[in-house]
């Protein structure tokens, strides 16, 4: 038994607004940040989880951390894991700090906190990475740690069953495959938008270099420099896939007929053509711009909102986050999601820390749910990752499989005290 | 020229909990709280502001309305209202806070705060009550407030203009209507779920004395207890118009499956059947359990939240919220929305300031924007009224016209003292 005795926040930014890593259309000039805790517990392992933000309002994150801790500390693991969804509900639906979501926004941020160092402790004490604690868990154990609540009009927990049990039998070789080449991904760290032309090629070209095969841009400026910035793109990377990220920019309309003048790119997907919020409104440019897609969710508030988006036939990628969703259990149930209506997960990532969150939910997809790679490929972005005590590797444009245990947030001690706002080192010259 | 010179907040709670005033099903014990922003100027007036939560959580949203403050602090009130919808998309898209939500959440909350409270420093200098600041503008400087981001697929600016200048020349008329009558209104104070059948009982006949004629109950316990709820409420207050609040508690089929269940007792509408964030759920529903109306928006998120319920038709009556919304300017967007689509605004109010709060907005709609009292209530509740400077007044289930410059949530010095949490007498003693 492993009881959990304390919880302890600190707020960790990093200041990359300096050199606009990060930067689109919305988002000018990001500090990439977590909101982290630390579970204390009586044995020898604590648990490390953190909320990604890209600056001002960390502090908040924290704040609301230590307001929902009271519902974690003083409980036993084991009771917790034992019934995930009894655990998950309790935290998203205490009856006064429900009110100030529900399940969306800052309480939901430091919902994934908490709860993903939960799953992080639960995978130290297994000495199992997080992917391979999950890939463990018979489909009952999966399903016991999912909130169906409000899910039931398109998938009840039968149906989950099944659709696990179907692939359970094959799930050893699905990991071998991995172990052996790695989980696709997609490079955005080339294509920041207050990144000058030149650099923009300079960094494809080393991409290239390095074995990437597949990237991202981000557009959203005026259209000439959209293009202009496609065509750049084209001009490093000929062929191979590319994909554009407008960060919630355009109106609806709007978003249609700028894609209409990117047409000739042939991108793969639109990533967030408008509101993160306007379901309908996805599904409108959907049907206006096919056949490029469109990938959305890493503002998608919560499984209700992803269960709409696959309804309305909104959206081609599915693309979960690891902190905007409220945690492991919430990412395991929009998994049998899309899922159940065929749509490939490519999870958002870059910031601090989520590439390093992801990989594992890429993994658990491929070998518990959807058994397949088709259309998948994962973000990476190459910054921050120096920061962490096991950081995400990439080799060839794919993900190397996590072999430390855990959930792979935890940084380094050097790190921490150069990052914690306002007082670290790094701030504290500034 | 008035400056705003300083921010300050306040953590106004009220123990209710103890009463079970405002319980229901999913709200089990909640301390109507407000999070109070008072606005200095380099003038004689100071604008107050606050957001309402239940509690816990109410220090979060003082927090970041701290977080937001600097970009309200040392600008000009005639700047910011000369141009309302850029003062407000200022606020709603900081480029590092703006992660938080996006216009949801605890910063959402927050932001409503401060952008009334520059409405009432606005309608404090021009001593007039909120709602007749807004009747005086012109339909332009209504639009001007409005910021249509994520709208024009729906509504824009021009078809904006068109649908209040229609109506600007009769507004005395319906003004001088509301003087002489009042603004319809329906009681919640009767039906707390935590009220045993007795105490339900002698409320709806105090009520029915004092002149009232539309209810409405909480539901969302066991099938037995709803309809036995509902029988109560119907022996007291017979045919008149009755309404049922389930408050989330359903999923999609259990929701239509409880309805038919209910269906003897003639409902007007059921209120927030399932997730606040299930737009297609609630279409479904919908479509279910006609005649029986569909009305929500106490939790809708923002404006594309509503756009989107009143496009997939999912909603008979459309419930805005003072501070749910970001504030009045997003407000005046919802209220062109729902008359554009020919839905009735039955305003959300109870809580701590809500019944203050919406009793201009339906004012505002019914003078500017829909021109109809047609299937229009507004909520009220009967707490805590006490503690404010210009409480709202209701007379034979009417609201009163405030006459009292301003919007109506500052309190009492007295209340302010008693009521700080966690210092405050009232705290202190417990």
């Amino acid at each position: 038994m492993t009881r959990i005795t304390g919880a302890r926040t600190l707020d960790v930014r990093a200041p990359t607004s300096v050199t606009l890593a990060g930067s689109d259309a919305v988002h000018q000039d990001p500090d990439y940040s977590g909101a982290y805790v630390f579970l204390a517990t009586d044995g020898p392992h604590e648990g490390v989880g953190m909320t990604f933000t890209i600056g001002r309002g960390n502090d908040l994150c924290c704040a609301a951390i230590e307001a929902l801790a009271p519902l974690v500390v003083g409980r036993d693991l084991e009771e917790i894991v034992g019934a995930g969804a009894v655990f998950w509900r309790r935290l998203t639906n205490d009856g006064q700090l429900r009110w100030l979501g529900p399940e969306k926004g800052v309480i939901h941020l430091a919902t994934a906190a908490l709860v993903n160092a939960v799953w992080d402790l639960w995978a130290r004490i297994e000495q199992k990475p997080l992917w391979r604690l999950v890939c463990d868990l018979s489909p009952e154990q999966y399903v016991a740690s999912v909130d169906f609540r409000y899910l039931t009009d398109v998938l009840d927990p039968d149906e989950a069953l099944d659709m696990l049990r179907a692939l359970a039998p094959t799930r050893a070789q699905r990991v071998a495959t991995l172990e052996r080449n790695g989980y696709p991904a997609y490079l955005t760290s080339a294509g920041w938008l207050g990144y000058p032309e030149e650099k923009v090629r300079d960094l494809c070209r080393s991409a290239l270099a390095d074995g990437w095969r597949c990237f991202k841009t981000k557009v959203g400026l005026d259209l000439a420099g959209d293009v202009r910035r496609c065509e750049v793109m084209r001009e490093e990377i000929g062929d191979l896939p590319l994909m554009a990220d407008a960060n919630q920019v355009w109106d609806v309309d709007e978003a249609i007929s700028r894609m209409r003048h990117l047409a000739p790119f042939e991108l793969r997907w639109i990533e967030e053509p408008t509101s993160p919020d306007d379901i309908l409104g996805h599904a409108a440019i959907r049907r206006a711009i096919a056949p490029v897609g469109v990938a959305t969710g890493e503002h998608a508030a919560n499984r209700v909102v992803f269960k709409q988006l696959l309804q309305a036939e909104a959206i081609d990628y599915c693309q979960i986050d690891a902190c905007r969703l409220g945690g492991v259990n919430e990412v395991l149930a929009v998994l049998l999601l899309a899922a159940k209506f065929g749509v490939p997960v490519c999870p958002h990532a870059g910031g601090l820390g989520l590439c390093e969150y992801v990989q594992h939910l890429s993994v658990i997809d491929y070998v518990c749910v959807s058994g397949s790679l088709d259309n998948r490929t994962t973000e990476f972005a190459d910054h921050l990752h120096e920061h962490f005590v096991n950081p995400a590797i990439v080799r060839d444009g794919r993900y190397v499989l996590p072999t430390a245990s855990g959930y792979s947030v935890d940084l380094h001690a050097a790190a921490y005290k150069a990052l914690v706002y306002p007082h670290g080192e790094v701030w504290a010259q500034r």
